[in-house]
């Protein structure tokens, strides 16, 4: 049976997440009905089990049907249906035994910071309200000691269920935006443990405000110990960007 | 009694525009509110009565009050209290006799397009989805009839109460934002007519989609006649941006 890759771009703050669940909203929910009208039941995969509120630019995910649409149907059609906050950029047919979590070769996540004394309404979905002033080149250091290959148990939520905790980061960059108070994380890493991406920018803004020093992050990383860590930054800063594959 | 100027932003989503209506939730409403908690009840005036959905980047908002807080007061305790789409961007002391409305010298709006085939779940609050191909410089040849003083009648909507319907355009831009599909029309003028850009943007589409010739926009105007115009964007794309004082 023929195998389907969308990738959709969604705006988490009305989603309870990613995953089907009973009595709430979810991508994974809305998404499965839309494409219940259009060509009956799927089974829907993701590359990624997003957290409530948090956003896609770019997530993957795969169904397989019998049906043999032209992919720009999925394109209008879905698009047609679906609500405004969740959108199919693109469709491509795959092979059959495509996994979209399984041959993942690495993910991008981008975190939006808004650092200002005052909040602004038209950042207050998209970015996360840091008042205190944030040293952007100490942040730099302090991210580079999480680049290569690491145990980041530190840096995983309670409930994360993964069996390892060894993950190979690529980069981490932090910038500013214009000249207003914006700044992006921008996180890139073979794979990510529950949390990981909100831990590493809740740990990073305290390096930005001093309460903890660049080389701090070395220590936290040895230390294998969530408790040691940052805060886990909001939900609603985040964005997953890409997913690449072979 | 001394009078007090907030610049405020808003993310005009989930308001039904800037003026107090029975049963349902406004700016001046929330805001009123907000500032009662902190100095008593206020009488606020603004400089527009922006309609529902549409947003604001900065727009100037008068009360008088006897009691003599600092600015900074104002700027850091109505954020504290304000829900996360209204926001106070500044506090000033201004003149008692300061009137938002009639003093002002200029006004300028921004509208956002997304110009795409396909719609985007993270632009879909704040940009108006035009799947057809736009014609940008067609637009902007049409936009440069509406420059200099003119008769706006056309271009206001049924329910526009203004006496005088002579406004003077100071500015008709169109433009690509980096290279996904974005556009932004930025429109500057003495004042406006109600539902006025938005029926510009409309007007200014049809030309960008060759429904309308540019000269069109000339014809348009001398009509004096609304019909003749083109449609109403919605409001969603529509963002205040600056509000000039002498």
């Amino acid at each position: 049976m023929p195998a389907v890759k969308l990738v959709i771009q969604f705006d988490g703050t009305d989603f309870h997440g990613w995953q089907v669940q009973d009595r709430v909203r979810t991508v994974q929910g809305v998404l499965t009905s839309a494409l219940s009208q259009m060509i009956g039941a799927v089974s829907l995969r993701s590359s990624s089990r997003t957290d409530a509120g948090v956003h896609a630019i770019a997530m993957p995910v795969v169904f397989r049907t019998d049906k043999t649409l032209p992919m720009k149907a999925y394109r209008r059609g879905l698009n047609a249906i679906l609500p405004s906050d969740v959108s199919v950029v693109d469709a491509t047919e795959v092979a059959d035994d495509f996994d979209p979590r399984g041959w993942s070769l690495g993910k991008s996540y981008r975190y939006r910071i808004w650092n200002h004394e005052l909040p602004v309404a038209l950042e207050s979905r998209y970015a996360w309200h840091v008042p205190n002033h944030l040293d952007i080149a100490a942040m730099n250091e302090g991210g580079a000691y999480l680049l290569g290959e690491h145990d980041f148990s530190s840096f995983r939520a309670a409930h994360c269920d993964s069996k390892s905790t060894m993950r190979l980061m690529h980069s981490v960059r932090v910038a500013k935006v214009g000249d207003n108070g914006l700044l992006q994380v921008d996180v890139c890493a073979n794979a990510f443990l529950r949390n990981m991406v909100r831990i590493i920018v809740g740990t990073l803004v305290d390096v930005g405000t001093g309460r903890k020093k660049p080389v701090e992050v070395e220590k936290i990383l040895q230390a294998r110990s969530r408790p040691v860590a940052g805060p886990t930054a909001p939900p609603h800063g985040l964005f997953l960007r890409e997913v690449r594959y072979p």
